[in-house]
């Protein structure tokens, strides 16, 4: 007979519920997004289905229907009836006995909540403090998977070291970007951060944050950084769905501008506030 | 009101059952083994219970007792009274709403499967086809992880090439390991496989196979192939818990040796069924 155990307790497979075969824990065999709302209104969820709908191709997730998931979540977020709210959902391949090939035609898992916001006033007023980590990721970051052990690991670094966020720097020695951001530094009166390529996720926010520095006036760099330049910037900040911008006011245990909000940071939050009104 | 939604369905967030709520799924925050049994006795299984340990410690998971593992697996085994069984386990951080950190006192989910082995005689005697694939996984690659979409993804590129596995081949164009399997090439009287480091999976039947090849008198060679070197090789095969040795008879769409499975791999696949009686 085969049988499956849950902690300490055995059943035979054939009562094992469906999600205990989902492909997401094997294998993390699916793609997820993150939007938020701004006092009611969902910010920016064209561009985050778009993304979803690319990366469902790009591991060849098929027989999703977009205009079902926007409705799905428009739905959840009504019933909720959160204003500031945090919308999570992830698609995984489906459920199957444990096999890295399957069927094509799976049927993907729906996954979705809906949580509300903690207010992040102190953090952005105060700023945060980051430390970096090797990026260990994979190599098509591009790709917004499931498979976030590194993210995890670089992560629970930070938070020992009494950090908020990882910065994560690559063999070269440049950075990336953060565990769960994007990583952002004024120099003067340019805005620079890494160009996109497989090894950055194509952030959403990190496009809004692009537009507001040309609204207020910043030259945009596509560049990478390492350490040692980031040490040295004038302001640094990371913009993540959730937060939007957030002040990095030290970087490696060194206070960056005098250990408080730039006045280009604050300018951009201010600027990027604008878009979700 | 927070919510969650599965599939189509809404439901608030209190009765959501933990299961959905595990790291396994949101980040791929957990580690697994799979042994096997021969005839009914379980091969290896201290060698995989250390690497289970090493594993947990690697990725900071703490408080789990692996004599009670032990028991357990052992329980399940007993229970399902198959002969030729695989025995996959997976231990994840454990159960909480989604964020990157966690408390460190949260209780690990433990879950296993006992499944009946398909019959691989026919693998066996004819061997199989492999193609290549661009090594996407993470750095870390010696921890055996929940995250295994470039493996997903590279098992399925080789299906689509009417392959069997995928051979992975790193950024200086070097073979790493097989998607779920070790990589060696028989050259003369020498048996070559990929150096163990950060980027290499310590496979126990890897180990097994060295054994095996010491044992029929082949010199060891621990050092990377290129795929031209690998399609010149007089003989190449695979080790996984779950067959041993599995003759490849051909790499690429190009025959190895006659196509069929070399004097050498019968040898070692004979030796290697030795030390599981």
């Amino acid at each position: 007979m085969q049988v499956a155990m849950i902690q300490d307790k055995i059943l035979p497979m054939e009562e094992l519920e469906s999600v205990y075969f989902d492909r997401g824990t094997y294998f993390g065999d699916g793609v997820y997004e993150v939007v938020r709302s701004y006092n009611g209104k969902i910010f920016a969820l064209e561009e985050h289905l778009q993304r979803f709908a690319d990366n469902l191709a790009a591991i060849g997730i098929v027989g999703v229907d977009i205009d079902e998931i926007r409705r799905r979540l428009q739905k959840a977020f009504d019933t909720a009836g959160i204003s500031n709210a945090k919308i999570y959902f992830h698609i995984t391949r489906g459920s199957a006995p444990r096999d890295h090939v399957c069927d094509i035609s799976l049927e993907p898992n729906f996954f979705l909540t809906v949580t509300e916001l903690a207010g992040d006033k102190e953090t952005k007023t105060k700023g945060i403090a980051v430390s970096t980590h090797p990026d260990w990721r994979w190599k098509r970051c591009d790709i917004k998977s499931l498979n976030l052990l590194p993210n995890v690991l670089a992560r629970q670094d930070a938070a020992k070291r009494g950090c908020a966020e990882a910065i994560l720097v690559d063999e070269a020695g440049l950075i990336t970007e953060g565990a769960g951001s994007a990583f952002f530094a004024v120099l003067g009166q340019t805005l620079q951060t890494a160009p996109i390529t497989c090894n950055i996720l194509p952030s959403i926010t990190r496009k809004f944050a692009i537009e507001a520095g040309k609204n207020i006036g910043l030259e945009i760099v596509e560049k990478s950084l390492t350490p040692q330049q980031a040490c040295c910037a004038d302001e640094l900040f990371i913009a993540v769905t959730t937060k939007d911008i957030v002040p990095v006011v030290e970087f490696d245990g060194k206070l960056i501008g005098e250990g408080k909000p730039g006045k280009y940071t604050k300018l951009l939050a201010q600027e990027f506030r604008s878009f979700t009104l």
